[in-house]
């Protein structure tokens, strides 16, 4: 079905650039312009999103010709793997665009960045993501939890996988729940703090679903995020450190990232919650003898975050960063094994969530 | 059984340091030094091992004596672990062992490569694995095939697994193979190819288990290798690019690590084999036109991987690295794909394998 659809979709693309052809125009391809000029902060959804800005792109213009044909070439490639139904991460891209053109020493692309930022380009273009186009992004983390999905005609229960769980891939379209005995998902960016709470059975034991990556979120692991928040209606929390870095994973998570704003709507999961370590958690937990000194960088990240236009009217967030500038310090989450190493399962997170002591 | 050994083991030193104290001894800690300077390859296993050198650690000596109770500490909590079945993570220990002695401002452990040294001695001491003393490494990988294993009483199907496969746990001890339908493993660096590899069910197809992690090899991933080679009788191939980063990959698995020859009994393959992108493999496929030229740390590299007792009488490999050097230039795995997205599946593996044309 969306196969049918983004293959229609970059059809019509080819059509359009034909019928320039024939009427004798300049063949052209109108977009959104992507990058931070022209990134919003919708109040409404509460999502990042792209304002009105266009781009376009003409062949004749020497300045133009090369991304136009790159585009293109893009669009073939992505084109070829619908047809015959298969899947290339970026790296194949590139290598499949990366050709010289006839009769001249010019390749096609020099760099990945070409046709990853082509990509981006098609994925405004087409409105389809890279992953219904065929191209897919990372594959990272794992899960587990009461949950049961039907995947590539196998039908795997996340309950029933041992100590490893089930790994994500990159690709999480064509994945349909079956079924599912969850109360809300929590989502952590440490694989170590994965097995140590499917250790305790977290996911058994208070009926959840765990989740995790190592360290930045892929988009597969968003996309997933998303739908079990639509289509299970699920809640999801987000654990990490007390950092700027654990903070801004919930803000992608959250409201959309600045370079992916095209994508916030299929990406972005807007009710998301806070669950990581909060300055209260710190002196509720005396989490204070772990105490990692902020750095240059640390100090700047913080104030570049505190002031984007999602956290600077938001009270909750602003003491956070208020206080963490107090400290000078930043405290992670394994801190809390200090406390005992069941102390997590068994203490931080029922009575956080029980309390309702998350961040919104 | 693991459990009460190594347990057997941690009693054992503290006991000898008990007796120590009876006699009015010095206590002191007695292993085999790590580092360089203690490593040796040994021709007959060809594995990476240590010397015969031996380090003392003495409690009344102040250059000794924050180790001394470093150790000590990290075998308390290993102890701890053991005794209540959970396992930690190498961050966790670090915060379980890190405290201020009392009437002092001094914390046993300020920085988390103490407590890491630590647990490499404690593996040297007892002879157990940090993973047999419950101390997991990082979680990372997936992989598919048509093995039936059991772990944590979970009967888990390779081959019935999704697009995802079966996320690979930091911690392989107690994973039992319950039916393999192998000929051999392919490990590789990439998790993109592997979900190359995956969606053209090449698992299916060659009768092979697919396995890859993302950059870095973990233990966990080094110590399913093993195993599958000496309880399955697999044998392993290593998929990489034609870079010195690649080889390494290689090199570690094959011979073990400098940094963990003590660990080369538990962790190394001997016989595993180069199924890589070879010298022969870019003329043959012409992949010249995908070269990248190769940078001075490359260069530098290069050199000190050629120079490793290991390779310098190998003659395939000073091969690879004279025509490296040669072509200036290193190339990458998916490089492959600029001749079809499911080349490398259907032609470049079975040819190479059919072929004998690895390099061991």
């Amino acid at each position: 079905m969306t196969k049918s659809k983004a293959e229609g979709a970059l059809k019509e693309l080819g059509q359009k650039l034909v019928r320039d052809i024939e009427k004798g125009k300049n063949p052209s391809i109108e977009f959104s312009l992507r990058g931070l000029s022209n990134v919003v902060f919708d109040e409404k959804t509460k999502k990042l999103a792209l304002g009105s800005k266009e781009a376009t792109r003409t062949f004749f213009n020497v300045g133009h010709a090369k991304k136009f044909l790159q585009t293109l070439e893009v669009a073939k490639v992505s084109k070829n793997l619908l047809d015959v139904e298969k899947h290339a991460s970026l790296r194949d891209v590139f290598y499949m665009a990366k050709r010289t053109i006839p009769d001249s020493s010019i390749n096609i692309v020099d760099e990945q960045t070409e046709t990853d930022k082509s990509i981006e380009d098609l994925e405004l273009i087409t409105d389809f993501s890279r992953e219904q186009l065929n191209i897919n992004a990372n594959k990272m983390g794992s899960v587990a939890g009461k949950v049961v999905v039907e995947d590539k005609g196998d039908t795997i229960d996340w309950s029933k996988l041992g100590s490893g769980g089930w790994s994500i891939p990159s690709n999480v379209e064509e994945i349909e729940f079956k079924k599912a005995k969850a109360k809300y998902v929590i989502y952590m960016e440490k694989a170590a703090v994965w097995e140590r709470l499917h250790e305790d059975k977290v996911w058994d034991k208070q009926d959840c679903i765990i989740m995790s990556s190592q360290g930045q979120t892929t988009r597969g692991i968003r996309r997933l995020l998303q739908r079990m928040n639509k289509e299970l209606k699920l809640p999801i929390y987000v654990l990490t450190d007390f950092d700027s870095w654990g903070q801004y994973i919930y803000s992608v998570l959250k409201f959309g990232s600045i370079s992916l704003a095209h994508m916030a709507d299929q990406l972005a999961v807007p009710s998301i919650k806070f669950l990581g370590i909060t300055a209260d958690d710190i002196e509720r937990y005396g989490l204070q003898k772990h105490f990692i000194k902020l750095t240059e960088r640390d100090i700047s990240r913080m104030k570049q975050i505190s002031e984007y236009e999602w956290f600077n009217k938001n009270k909750a967030w602003q003491n956070e960063f208020k206080k963490m500038k107090q400290f000078g310090a930043k405290a992670e989450i394994q801190a809390l094994s200090s406390k005992g190493i069941s102390f997590i399962s068994e203490v931080y997170l029922p009575e956080k969530i029980k309390n309702g002591r998350w961040i919104d």
